[in-house]
């Protein structure tokens, strides 16, 4: 996978991925000093290639590239270090993708996840409408890197994924569209929620939200209280209320423990 | 001022601001039986244009116009309007924009804002930077007409609309994107503020954020806790974020009071 542009190489070079080469055109020169300190460390060995401007622009994404570039091996995933407990945290915090279409706003809720503590990520493959890859450029420019550090996992269908965590004692919260039939459970405000325990938050679609069968068998579905006849926040700014109200829980609770005698 | 669309001319019919004008293009003409409710009531008396085609897109400020359109007198919002504490709400909760630049910024955030029970809004003329106007065709489209429901005040200079609300009572909260210094006030999270005192959350440039001076000289300065490493929240979803704290608080104090005997 290439990564560009200095702060998106900077990124990747203390992610601790495996780098597979960095690359300078002429211009991108100017950057090798700033880069030098990650750079030039005897115990990681890649190559460092130059190569002119004009092949460079041929290979970059943006419309003006610094000219810098890495080709960046991402971090291998298991199911076993999406659900680990990282040390410092409470209790694991996951956020699952599933349908979300523009990778801009997938790079931009894994941003705000990692932001707000979460601590890793899935993206589900899911039938009709999948997710976008948060590792194309787009998604990755919109994440200003945040997919390197979290642990992210792909491709594997929801339906399997919910059973996993499920099993592995997730709690799963639908953040929801819809709104709920006779006899359904009711929709929870953020709050209500006990972000404390392991959770995974389910993000759907853009426009229709999550599968109405997924809201279903989630332990949970939660909807963001908002004044009648306003419209919905958008998918970013709904992730960063919901990520804030489990971050804000979960500080607390720290703070609260050590305090205590 | 013009408001384009068939969901944006329903808004400000709805909104009790005075109507000007309603204006159907040959085909704008199939919307017309939607709107009659709104159109057809005795008591407000308006003309009903009708335009060819060719002309309304020559008028129009999108580029596939739907061929509806009112004139709509803004509301307004004298000072004392705008401190009001509407009925069913605690206190007043005002969004102070100061330097805001993106039109599509200041809708989205005026937006937010009604969306969480914000009961005002003040467009402060700032020296050196000015904020949108929440009345632009962008800034009306991005705040999806919540400019026409919220009472908004233009144009007093910053310091002046400072001090007024200071001597209204009003606790005044920066969002803040500055390091303080030795001896000043400390950055407070979200859930450290009192949202249910009468408050004004000022909003700052979206990139430098509000002057240093004014954030000295408010009463408390507020920034949303991150991971360290990870960039800030773009505007509007950092705003999204406080008025949803702010919802929080003041929505959980009106459900204590009614559950108290």
């Amino acid at each position: 996978m290439g990564v560009e542009g200095v702060r998106m190489v900077e990124e990747a070079l203390r992610s601790g991925c495996r780098i597979e080469a960095v690359l300078f055109s002429e211009t991108g020169e100017r950057y090798r000093e700033r880069l030098a300190p990650l750079v030039a460390r005897p115990e990681i060995a890649f190559p460092v290639l130059r190569t002119t401007d004009r092949l460079f622009e041929g290979l970059a994404d943006t419309e003006h590239p610094q000219g810098v570039a890495a080709l960046v091996e991402p971090r291998v995933t298991t199911f076993d270090d999406l659900v680990r407990t990282p040390e410092g945290t409470c209790s694991p915090l996951l956020v699952v993708l599933a349908g979300v279409q523009d990778p801009g706003n997938v790079g931009t809720i894994l941003r705000t996840a990692a932001a707000f503590g979460a601590t890793g990520a899935a993206i589900a493959a899911s039938g009709q409408s999948g997710t976008a890859s948060p590792f194309s450029p787009k998604a990755m420019r919109a994440s200003a890197g945040a997919a390197l550090h979290l642990s992210v996992l792909s491709g594997t269908p929801l339906p399997i994924l919910m059973t996993q965590l499920k099993v592995a004692g997730f709690r799963m919260l639908a953040s929801s569209v819809h709104e709920p039939e006779t006899g359904e459970q009711p929709l929870l405000a953020p709050w209500e929620v006990d972000w404390c325990e392991a959770s995974a938050l389910l993000v759907g679609n853009e426009g229709s939200g999550l599968p109405v069968e997924v809201e279903r068998s989630a332990d949970a579905r939660i909807r963001i209280p908002m004044a009648s006849g306003v419209e919905s926040l958008n998918a970013a700014a709904a992730a960063a209320v919901l990520f804030y109200e489990a971050a804000r829980q979960r500080n607390s609770l720290a703070t609260r423990n050590i305090q205590e005698p």
